[in-house]
């Protein structure tokens, strides 16, 4: 039987400071308002989106056509959602009033049977769902359903939703098993999942059996997408096109059910394997349990990066096979990362396990974050593990790489989707079960829900020690965390040392009902190594250095002759406000020519680093996450000299 | 004041038997017959030629259009040579009359003013000389020319030789500074290097001065190439077509005297270097050896791999950056270190100075001679140092690199650039300067000129011990190469040990008139590392094992997961027959997961290397040349188990 997990209402969660609340902050009044000057082509220097004004010709506000890729909807719907996540943290009159004219403006675009898509009513309703497997109508919608499910909760009012609703009741009519109705799926999961939300949001079951639907239905044969011409020009607004017999890049090469290995582009695959799980939960469909948990090893344990990134290949932004994770000629989508943190999440809803909060946490810190600047208005699409900018202009194959984070790009997915992701934070630090109070991330933060109040006060991640205050009013347990990166711990409950009970990742404290009780958790916070299996050829015999949840790396701009550099093996790792010092060994140059009989040597150095997330904010240069690690004692006596 | 160098005459030297004499034969009763039918287009299942069909259309002998790329007539003609160099080994009547048919077809393609390429002679001639940036007519042209050449001094008939100065005739009078004439050259050098060897053997100063004005007209401003347009419909029989701004792709950014880099392509510059060796040294012009010497250590000193592969990028088949020589995701076209023979053969006709030797050892034994499958009939057009064939499917980055030798290609230059270089191979052995014989490589030959006799016997490259018969009619001395891999040698004398001096890596001892010696040379022949210098990151860390001049590689067929593989410092190095048995060390996989804290230990094992150009002759599957050199000592006393 499924243990019943319940999620936190996000309006009875606050962040109250400290690492994340800054974060949110910066989203709030930096990026939201840059994003919205994005969206109305308002930036000079950068590419065109066209977003609103596509929608503005779609409402006859203006005349013009179409711009942009089809997908090109989505951005607006995401900084929709995002900006509605906002207003959480705070009341704002004029984002409201922003949000109610954006409300309306799409209902001017809506048409009469509920379509709002405004590639196709520019160009031309006919054609309408003629090209799912690459014209993104369904996935434009999603992200739609889901910036008005979002925007309701965050307002109480109803006309975003209600346009949302007449658009999913529209593609509920076009849709399904039935006769009539169109056998199909959209190449790009979201819709699933938005149905699912909408679901839990209004109640109708129509939209949870449509979610079914087509979560169900991809992946059967005949292959829908074998059938599918390309319409009309839609060609050049198109993402791109992959040519592919199996329709793996879009996950729909089996159904979900006999998916055994992760495929397929990064960000279609969490966002399916996320609707699948939604799924599995709501109906308690314990087989697809099964089949989401192999996917789940696959994906984290053979096709993951040490930062969260995942789609390790450029070519169609896709999985490669398993191990095959290079650090520099990569991928990482910051989209895919996020898409990983929705997937985890819906995974833990289904099994209180850690293993789904610490990858939340890991692509949070490193994956997630990396992708913004800290001036919250650049942006990184992908996020390499090792960045080697010399390189990039001599080799063509790099190209999809860049030197530093970007101010937008032709496809902005990636600056909605990390604005959405940081402002909605709030939602993956609690969930209830039973009598017990589950906490998975350790943010200063406070719930009051469900009987129970607690509050967060801690300087994580950069300390370890987390101060709670909580009262129940019903006897019951908090359920504490304890990282997997985490070697020590210790617990005092009331000003006692508590001993506690580990199962799956999480520690029991028993709280007794009425009574205020403190606890106090200190995680040991000390810089280690991490180590990659044998088969990640990539990483063998190299280190990472990670302290709490963030991945380190070496920058170019601390470290002169990065290149050079290893760390060495057993060496020390000490900590300097918030940089680790790491005990390195150094190349020397002392080779003639380009090859020669000597072999190399190393003279001491020290490696200076800082956290993932914060690289090339400083300027463009080179930048290691795992490091060679070597052990290097010469028979010759030679103990290394003082770099220089 | 320069040294005269003197060239052996390639009908004075004659291979014996040994190493060389093995390839050779495999060439001239193996592939030499082999091309013949793929350029007649009679071997099935592999890509067309066209070459002799496009010629007998031009002649008239039948009916159709050309087929192929525009650099097709090249493959024929480089055949012509390569057969005619089989004529040096032993007469042949049957081939004699082959390549006179072949003349008599040339001759009734070739134009009344002498032009002669099949593709415009096809598609229309007022069309040619438009579009000599890719149109490879010249290039064509200087293959032929090279080819009649040694047809000529192979039998001793001008029918060929007659059609090439017509065709070079015709060339003078189209090309050059004076009024009237294309100022131009071809974006493919050859032409030059073929002018000049018409000169040696015609005596003709115009082929000369042509020669001159090709070599230095390249890169004069205004760019040539920026002035052309492409022609009609040559697009689609292009090699490929790249967009750049400096023209540097063909090495024509700069004058050569104002050239300081290796750029462009590889067999391109190569070429281009090498009839400006040519020029050096026909008009003594020092300055111009200056430049020669500043590329030639930009190329083996910051460009070249150890097995004399240069061009390390598939962009535009090209020299990238300074030690930028990734392992596996690399180039290094077979044709790119043919050409590098050349070059080198050339700068050492203007020094005596190993250096040069020992870059064309390298080449032929491991670049060159990788090419070709033991069985003579497939080709590598790329040699990688490491093979990673299961990477190649899933990343089209690798596209360019095949995982076994193919029978032939769409742009079939290798195969028969594979077959003159080392039917010409005793070209490179002997030369004369002053009372001096040099030898330059140890080969089982003999020599009869100038008043020298010598004879080499010798199981080189697998032995080192080399037995000289010599004898001259002048007192003089006789001059051997101690090679760069070379650690101890020693030298006998007519029984007597001799200590001798080296000059520019060659050991000189002295001759007396008349008087048989017998010589006999010693080069200590035990495996050994290479290293790499520091700044060559792919190899960081890493060595390669070589054993006289062949490097070693390890196969998967012969180490079962050879990814886990190092080699262990220090470790011993044993032979065992043709195999070099390394002491190694074996990643064990002891992590749970993808990443954990617990350091990666290793276990003893033993690596088994073979000669890096025998290597993809049993099958497909993995193969490193450098491997990661660890030397571990684990602090908890850990010493290693055996490899199971």
């Amino acid at each position: 039987m499924l243990k019943v997990i319940q999620k936190a209402d996000m309006r009875k969660v606050k962040i109250n400071g400290g690492f994340w609340k800054e974060k949110q902050n910066l989203i709030k009044d930096v990026t939201i308002p840059y994003i919205w000057r994005a969206l109305n082509d308002e930036i000079e220097g950068v590419a065109r989106s066209g977003a609103v004004r596509n929608f503005k010709i779609a409402a006859g506000e203006c005349r013009g056509t179409f711009y942009g890729l089809v997908s090109q909807d989505s951005d607006l719907f995401k900084w929709i959602e995002a900006a509605s996540y906002a207003l959480f943290m705070e009341n704002s009159k004029e984002l409201e009033m922003l949000l109610d004219r954006v409300a309306e403006l799409l209902q001017k675009a809506q048409q009469k049977d509920g379509y709002l898509n405004s590639y196709y009513i520019l160009n031309g309703l006919s054609h309408r769902w003629d090209y799912l497997k690459e014209s993104c109508q369904l996935y434009c919608a999603g992200h739609f359903i889901e910036a008005a499910v979002t925007h309701y909760y965050a307002t109480g009012k109803k006309n975003m939703l209600d346009i949302a609703c007449r658009y999913a009741d529209c593609i509920d009519r076009s849709f399904g098993r039935a006769n009539g109705k169109i056998r199909g799926y959209d190449g790009h999961a979201e819709i699933e999942l938005a149905l699912f939300r909408l679901y839990e949001c209004t109640g109708e079951s129509r939209y949870r059996k449509l979610g079914e639907f087509f979560v169900e239905e991809r992946g059967q044969k005949p292959f829908f997408f074998g059938e599918e011409r390309t319409n009309g020009n839609i060609r050049e607004n198109l993402v791109y096109e992959l040519q592919e017999e199996d329709f793996s890049h879009s996950q729909s090469h089996l159904p979900i059910r006999q998916q055994k290995e992760a495929k397929g582009h990064a960000v279609k695959a969490m966002y399916f394997y996320s609707a699948a799980a939604d799924e599995a939960r709501i109906e308690k469909d314990e087989s697809l349990i099964r089949v989401l948990e192999n996917l789940w090893q696959d994906v984290t344990q053979r096709k993951m990066y040490l930062t969260g990134a995942i789609g390790s290949r450029e070519y169609g932004e896709s999985f490669s096979g398993a191990y095959d994770l290079p650090l520099d000629l990569m991928y990482g989508e910051t989209c895919a990362s996020i898409g990983l943190i929705f997937w985890a999440w819906r995974m833990m809803l289904l099994e209180e396990d850690s293993r789904y909060a610490d990858v939340i946490e890991t692509a949070l810190y490193n994956g997630v974050l990396c992708g913004i600047s800290q001036s919250g208005d650049k942006f990184f699409y992908t996020n390499v593990l090792e960045a080697k900018p010399d390189k990039y202009a001599m080799r063509p194959e790099y190209s999809h790489i860049v030197k530093e984070r970007q101010p937008w790009f032709a496809c902005p997915c990636c600056p909605p989707n990390i604005a959405r992701i940081i402002l909605s934070l709030q939602a993956y630090i609690y969930t209830f079960s039973e009598d017990q109070l589950c906490i998975h991330q350790y943010v200063n933060s406070e719930i009051k829900e469900n009987g129970w109040q607690c509050s967060q006060t801690t300087e994580y991640p950069y300390e370890g020690k987390v101060i709670l205050k909580l009262k129940s009013e019903r006897d019951g347990a908090v359920k504490l965390r304890i990282p997997g990166w985490c070697n020590a711990y210790s617990v005092q409950v009331d000003g006692k040392s508590c001993q506690g009970e580990i199962q799956q990742g999480y520690l029991s404290v028993f709280i007794e009902r009425g009574r205020e009780h403190e606890i106090i958790l200190y995680l040991e916070l000390k810089p280690q190594k991490i180590y990659a299996a044998a088969d990640a050829e990539s990483m063998q015999g190299k280190a990472a250095v990670m302290c709490g949840p963030l991945v380190y790396c070496a920058e170019e701009i601390d470290n002169r002759m990065l290149s050079r550099m290893c760390l060495k093996r057993n060496g020390y790792l000490k900590t300097d406000g918030t940089a680790i010092l790491a005990e390195g060994l150094f190349y020397r140059n002392e080779m003639k020519g380009l090859y020669g009989k000597q072999p190399f040597r190393f003279q001491s150095c020290e490696i200076r680093m800082i956290p993932y997330f914060q690289w090339n904010n400083r300027g463009i240069g080179s930048m290691k996450t795992f490091l060679t690690e070597r052990q290097e004692i010469d028979r010759n006596g030679y103990r290394g000299e003082d770099c220089g």
